[in-house]
């Protein structure tokens, strides 16, 4: 049976999602519990895709397949049970064999914190210390020029010319507490470090670093090697993947 | 001159604030790095009061005496270059010698997070990991046997029946928002556990467990023996101090 499971993890004490051999990852320690609810058996995972090193989830989806019928409620109290404190199991379904967690999702929001205010050692890990004041109104005004589709390239962190690095955003918005500030960003898919330079580009136009024009720029030009700076792992968190309804049920 | 700091720390690597030898404390922390400031010399500093391992401070305060003039805002860059991560120092006053961290301090508020939703990984050091919905209404009526002055010894910690177990409780107030309970508490002092035992019998309160006058007897009871669960040390935060103007300026 082929389960689909929602999750979400602390991403502060792992070395990104993706298993690399002597290091901590997320699905390293899933696959341990995933294998051994399935009577031990070594047994794969395929997520919506990696989080980098410090990057937190909150909806983060992957499947697997499993060699005996369990209740998903079973499931879910199982891996929980053998899983660390820094991941939690939300939610646990039972899916058609054709659902794929990367290969059927429509769209992907990733959200990005960023503290204004003074130093907080309490969400040190959890938001960008920016320490400073941002001009959000003008940050939400350049964040238009990357709805719809584009080639994001110089937005990401590969070289690789072969790579089809055009995306679409659908949406962004900025949601502002006190002196905590949210961009939410909704797209079909996002690359290696995408979210983060987008996040460090318009953090520069928000204090009048960097122009809208010469975001505008920064973006026709479809270079890597003119990137600005990106933002830290720590304020980034994959939020929700919504998939094909067909395929889910 | 006397100076009167500020600060913030987050409790989870500590093991509380006092220095015990061979343990990380956020004390020894400190005065290492205001040792450093006043020319290398050992120098001691004094808390408003201790918090527990695990216990976390958005505005804790301490004085401490050097030996040569040095303008508050170079004290504060100073310490926040010194300290680690975990502590950071809001703000830096010179006060008159009279002042004193502890004996001067008029009022303190603690603050106690609860989450109700489902286990947060992203939250686990911050906030009590309830999963239960509570009955906030109930609690807050609950809450009101607290109010005022009263004897104490049913929620602290020491059976040394020489201490003064009799504070004023001034106010109690319940702060909801999704499912994330808060609950602060302002008094003339709290003791050693007496926070977290309150909280933990409004829960039980809250969860139907004991009643109100259950609650009642227990406050009336006078013995720390008879007392219930106290909540745990993760949801606890020291939030602010007020001391008396006079002495303070």
């Amino acid at each position: 049976m082929r389960i689909k499971i929602t999750f979400s993890y602390d991403g502060t004490n792992f070395f990104g999602y993706q298993v690399q051999p002597g290091l901590r990852t997320v699905q390293e320690e899933l696959e341990r519990a995933v294998s051994y609810l399935n009577g031990q058996k070594p047994t794969t995972t395929v997520a919506s895709g990696r989080t980098d090193k410090g990057v937190h989830a909150l909806g983060q989806v992957a499947h697997f397949d499993l060699d005996k019928e369990i209740p998903c409620n079973k499931i879910k109290l199982g891996l929980n049970s053998l899983l660390p404190d820094d991941i939690y199991v939300l939610q646990v379904e039972a899916v058609n064999d054709c659902f794929h967690a990367r290969y059927s999702a429509l769209r992907k929001t990733y959200i990005y914190k960023i503290n204004q205010g003074h130093f907080d050692p309490l969400s040190r890990f959890f938001c960008y210390q920016l320490q400073k004041s941002l001009d959000v109104s003008l940050m939400r005004e350049a964040s238009k020029l990357f709805l719809g589709e584009h080639d994001f390239r110089s937005f990401v962190d590969s070289e690789d010319i072969r790579e089809n690095t055009t995306r679409t955003v659908y949406d962004i918005d900025f949601f502002e507490e006190g002196e905590q500030l949210t961009i939410s960003f909704c797209g079909n898919g996002f690359m290696k470090y995408q979210v983060r330079n987008m996040v460090g580009a318009l953090v520069l136009v928000g204090l009048y670093q960097k122009s809208i024009s010469e975001l505008s720029l920064l973006l026709a030009s479809r270079s890597r090697k003119k990137a600005w700076k990106a933002s830290p792992t720590c304020g980034l968190y994959l939020k929700d993947i919504v998939y094909e309804e067909k395929k889910n049920s």
